[in-house]
């Protein structure tokens, strides 16, 4: 049962700062104002009881009037209780409350120390008389954005159903710029897009990495969240969700002409449960579908709309519900300032308070680790070559010839022991340890890792006891290739292993095809399954960082072990033929909304051809891959390169050393997508700070004012920047360090090569 | 890695009489004979390179030339090496041999103290020389029944693939009386048809219970195994598997004209994995499917050919395979007469050896239970009515208001206790004991139970210690409703409660349902999860009975803690409309054929309404009812019906005290397929026997020919038989108790009503 919120209050003393005004409001039923009265929403039941909402900022459209609803789907078992008559119309609102709510919390780490939950809230009972449901619409309106939710009480007349589709609408005002990826059920690693609404359909194709195994689109004009746009006239828009537990990841799908058209064509067809062409094409995941959710978007009553679209299960099913019940938060944030997008903390606040009592055992964490150069290609995750499958239960592994290219061996590992304790990192991260990496990815194969197993050249114990005894941990890898089915059984001897030995945080990985088969990595079982893992290894007290699994919708504020996540493109894809320079100036409007990312930055040799066979190279220079630390928010943050390029440019790693990954507070100075954002951090429990730049390949001029320093304080700054001719592409390893006093007051203006950036260390004297 | 026989032998020193005789047999190539000679089995590879088999028994045609094949699915990662050409035709032979086997092993528990594993092994080595490719057809021929399996040797060319469908062919030789069950991907409980197989179309829609809400049938001319058949010349033929383990169930599709007809219009098609309309409809299992499989049944030669047809996964494959690897053992038993196939144990033989290191806690167990007056709906598996529908974590089952009807409370269960103590009954099952049966079928629920808590009406200690005070051990019940994700999650903690308070052995139950969505009872990956629950049993000594689990395929011999499944129309469906008197005559010639079945006999008070509203009646006598503790045989024997009805009839109930349910010898007297079966066994450790015959709706006579018994020795022999008038619908209860002395080579006579049936028990002086 839910606590209540006083309990939660005396139970977590870090709720520092509760004031509760819950207040009714006297205003118009439907009408509802943010805190600061920018943002209002609007709420109605149209003449067929389909419950319509818009809302505005400082009078201008954001969502013009847009439909609410799920389509449910019949089951054989209707008569068991599942319903399949639609949520979607036949409503009539039977009550509305409006309150004001204002509490400030304070997470376990963060980019503040403290964080302000201020909105106003607006509740619709709808009655479905013919059907005798109930279903009530959920709104919080803050200054800068709104999170709307369905939820659905126990009641008699709906205790289980199945959606066939969510179909939340999200009718933009016009054409806005957007930055996009493909919307996909199992991967989010693609570039993002910028364009025009309306060009979505003709750049689709060309927006997705057909070589990435995972891709699994479902129509031309989906999108993933969180969408970043920008109207003509300057509003920053974002959409995206917040705390999707045991719920499908929402993609969106614009429905423009031609959809439509074959929408259109569809109508009519009972809602009856059948696999559609594109749920069993998406299951098979050998090409995209095209064809367009069925029903009632041929109603839709504006341009530019989005209708939300779950990601489905192996039968095409979108979730199967029991009542009470809510879908996650639809979260629509919006700002005049793009600064605003990035320093919201709309999606935390909609999260549900931690749920753990106990978190002294989790710690933001700085690791290097044996990764890079098998990304590269260099090393090998796999010990030996000798057998052409492997059952992990038949190989002797003390006999097994090694390919003599194993990255995670005793005196690799010790080496990066050495690095860490040397230069003040907490963990190193070691992959390929354990055995079945001959054979791990796209064979269908369940019993794939048993993650409990080292390699005969790991000495698990002697490298735990060396790590330990300079001070470091090592960080363990869990790659699951998906076969989830395979992790379950195997985790909790895995976790108990992780404890034997004195590991406290887990890197797992979900590369490739979900198995059970026909699954998808962003359905709800899948989400529920990534939620199990992080609530299994709290019991362990273990921290996640999950790769490859759905991208985050601030649960982090319920799970503050769930410390990182991959669900974007990372630095990997540097070694993969590279990503735009304006990858990460874009990154923190859209994935890290979520939560943060394990983007494991600072690679300082871009070359990759310079200590390997591969090509690629990485977009970024190297001042600008010291500014990641600060730009891209993160409790774990990675020192990604080798430590032999790390030493050859000590100077510069000094920032790394140094940076924090922990903040009091957080400043952003400059920011817009795909360009340039400019931020300024204080580390937690000190008086320093730390500033970080970032911009895209054509470059940019930091002003970064220094108001947010103590006054009448000085501080020893250190800035790390382009030196003048550096360039990503041709002159990534020019920089200078310079160091000055600085007060608060003064302006520093920082020129950031195209392609590059800046940090900035400003230490209280 | 197998070990070698020679260890085995050492290392189970059950397995006594091991005479080993491998030996190069000089024969003609690709034709080889059994043992005694009865049966020949001839191999060649056709014009096209296709495997053909064939199979005589006495010279006459039991399998005429049938193909032996695999169609392969395509896959998008066919670039990782999962190949994708057919394993159907293009096959050279180049090597074959032939060897003699003959052992005697001695199962954990059985039919019988020893058994002969006496064969002649035939292996064809063929090569598909366009793509590099080595299969191995190995077949081992008895002298009742041949097995075949394909075996996939680990190669370069070959290291995974994926089953589109396994194209074994089964050609009979005319249109024989098949006793058979409506195929189905998720249930076994239907009645059998007895028709011929011209007749299988026609009464397909008739033979299918369509209430059954687990129905997902694939084919009007789709049966399940074991099948058996009665030739017009007298010859018995069984067809089933053995050794089914990660692979998917088989069912047979007959191709008849009609088959032939649509499968020709889908020839051309390519292979590539597209789920057929068959297999989605399977999936969406709403209605029955008539598609046919595609591919190459049209060049079928024969007329009565059964070909092969798996069950499939979620998206509509048939198996992920990595070498080296082999499918299940496809088996075709058959004699002139009918006794041969009840005391086969050819498919026990096929099995591997006894995997587990120590059998000592694996015991034979007579037990009766919490049970029946659920069934009839006397009493209810939940403990309240007060909720719409329950989250197991939210309710406070100490204040939940109890509906009155809750069966599994403390008083019932000493009750039961008490009445086993009293009886000589090892065990007392009780269902309904743990929390989540307000809502556990049939509503996509995944988190369901939990395993672990009791309701507030069930001390797990108290009445566990009571039980071991008189003897007596609980029986644990795992009601998974298929919600099998939720089943492994928990399984560990569930199996170490049932360690900490006595209980080892556990009845599972599978109804409803497969979660993850969309998979299927008889799945790959099912059987895969039916076998983990085993094994991880074995490792807390824990012994298994799965009710509604795949059919079983001899795995008993290698797990033996697997003491019992469901797996047909239990005694349960006496409480939902009834079965036919027949049906007990049936079961023995094709469910038992994979070992012992739960079938929960001894229903005394056949009328149900006498004590309930259930206005059903069980089609048997009471003398009737004890015989199937004989002919039924299984180390697991309930006596189902409630204390107090046994104690009306306690002289009758003297039988079920009496008889063994382990047997050091059995000898069948008399069997037909539907009519009757009269067997007696020999109890374990004894000189005592125990007789059982049962029959039809036509009653009969049998004659019990006293050859068995040790010459010159007095027996005091008991009969318990039906009375004169006796008729398992108009007079039930009417039964005689007869006690005389007899001797070998006497022969008694022993009339068995309609529906009825008789006991003897034969007690050594």
């Amino acid at each position: 049962m839910k606590e209540n919120v006083k309990d939660r209050v005396l139970k977590w003393g870090w709720v520092v700062l509760p004031i509760y005004l819950f207040t009714f409001l006297p205003l118009h039923a439907g009408s509802v104002k943010s805190p600061n009265g920018n943002i209002e929403l609007k709420f109605s039941v149209d003449s067929k009881g389909r419950p319509v909402y818009e809302m505005t900022y400082k009078g201008k459209a954001v969502i013009k009037p847009s439909h609410l609803g799920l389509e449910l789907a019949r089951d054989k078992h209707a008569s068991k209780g599942l319903k399949e008559t639609d949520l979607m119309d036949g409503f009539t609102i039977t009550d509305e409350t409006t309150a004001e709510h204002d509490e400030t919390w304070r997470p376990v780490w963060g980019e503040t120390a403290t964080i302000r939950n201020h909105y106003v809230e607006y509740v619709a009972t709808l009655l479905q008389q013919t059907e005798r449901r109930t279903m009530r619409l959920r709104f919080r309106v803050y200054d800068d954005g709104i999170g709307l939710r369905y939820e659905f009480p126990q009641q008699k007349e709906l205790n289980y159903f199945l959606i066939r589709e969510e179909r939340t609408e999200f009718a933009m005002a016009g054409d806005h710029t957007a930055w996009w990826l493909p919307g996909d059920y199992d991967t989010q690693e693609q570039e993002t897009q910028q364009s025009r609404l309306s060009e979505i359909r003709g750049r689709f194709h060309e927006a997705v990495n057909w070589d990435n195994s995972s891709v699994a689109t479902f129509s031309p004009t989906g999108v993933q969240t969180s969408l970043q746009m920008k109207s003509d006239d300057g509003l920053y828009i974002n959409i995206h969700e917040a705390a999707c537990t045991d719920y499908a990841t929402m993609h969106l799908e614009l429905v423009d002409a031609e959809t439509k058209a074959l929408t259109t064509k569809l109508m009519g067809s009972s809602n009856a449960y059948t696999p559609s062409p594109a749920a069993v094409a998406a299951a098979t995941a050998t090409v995209a579908a095209t064809a367009p959710s069925v029903g009632y978007a041929a109603a839709l009553p504006q341009p530019f709309t989005f209708v939300s679209h779950l990601t489905p299960d192996a039968t095409g099913l979108k979730g199967a519900m029991q009542t009470p019940c809510q879908t996650p938060w639809r979260t629509v944030m919006v700002s005049d300032d793009a600064r605003d997008m990035l320093s919201s903390n709309l999606i935390l606040n909609l999260n549900e308070p931690c749920a753990l009592d106990d978190v002294s055992w989790i710690h933001p964490t700085k690791y290097c680790g044996v990764w890079w150069e098998m990304i590269v290609g260099k090393s090998s995750w796999n010990y030996t070559d000798e057998f052409p499958s492997i059952y992990l239960d038949q190989i002797d592994w003390s006999r097994a010839k090694p390919n003599g290219r194993h990255a995670a061996n005793n005196e690799k590992v010790r080496r990066y022991i050495d690095f860490a304790a040397k230069n003040g990192l907490d963990q190193v991260l070691v992959e390929g340890w354990n055995v079945g990496w001959e054979d791990w990815a796209n064979m269908w194969k369940r019993d794939v890792f048993d993650f409990v197993t080292p390699y005969p050249d790991f000495d698990i114990k002697a490298l735990n006891d060396y790590a330990h005894s300079k001070g470091v941990k090592l960080l363990m890898h869990h790659e699951t290739s998906s076969s989830t089915q395979n992790y379950e059984r195997h985790m909790e001897q895995a976790f108990q292993l992780m404890n034997k030995y004195g590991y406290d945080a887990v890197k797992t990985g979900y590369v490739g095809d979900i198995i059970p088969r026909g699954d998808h990595h962003y359905s709800q079982s899948m989400n529920n399954h990534y939620l199990h893992v992080v609530k299994e290894a709290a019991r362990h007290h273990i921290m996640v960082n999950a790769h490859e699994a759905t991208r985050p919708t601030g649960l982090c504020r319920t799970y503050p072990n769930l410390v990182g996540n991959e669900s974007a493109r990372g630095t990997e894809y540097e070694a993969f033929g590279g990503s735009r320079p304006d990858h990460t100036c874009i990154l923190p409007f859209t994935r890290l909304q979520g939560g943060p990312m394990d983007y494991t930055p600072g690679i300082f040799v871009t070359r990759l051809k310079e200590w390997s066979d591969n090509t690629s190279w990485a977009r970024i220079t190297l001042a600008g891959s010291l500014a990641l630390y600060v730009t891209m928010y993160s409790p774990l943050q990675m020192a990604a390169d080798l430590p032999e390029h790390y030493e050859r440019f000590d100077d510069a790693f000094q920032f790394i050393r140094d940076v924090a990954c922990d903040w009091d507070d957080s400043r952003y100075l400059e920011a817009e997508p795909a360009d340039y954002i400019t931020v300024a951090r204080k580390a937690k429990g000190t008086d320093n700070w730390f500033v970080g730049g970032k911009c895209d390949e054509q470059g940019h001029t930091a002003v970064v004012k220094l108001d947010f320093l103590d006054k009448g304080r000085q501080y020893d700054c250190t800035v790390y920047a382009d030196a003048k001719d550096a360039h990503y592409e041709t002159n990534p390893q020019a920089y200078t360090i310079t160091k000055k006093t600085v007060k608060a007051g003064q302006t520093l203006k920082v020129k950031e090569a195209p392609g590059g950036g800046f940090a900035m260390s400003l230490i209280a004297r």
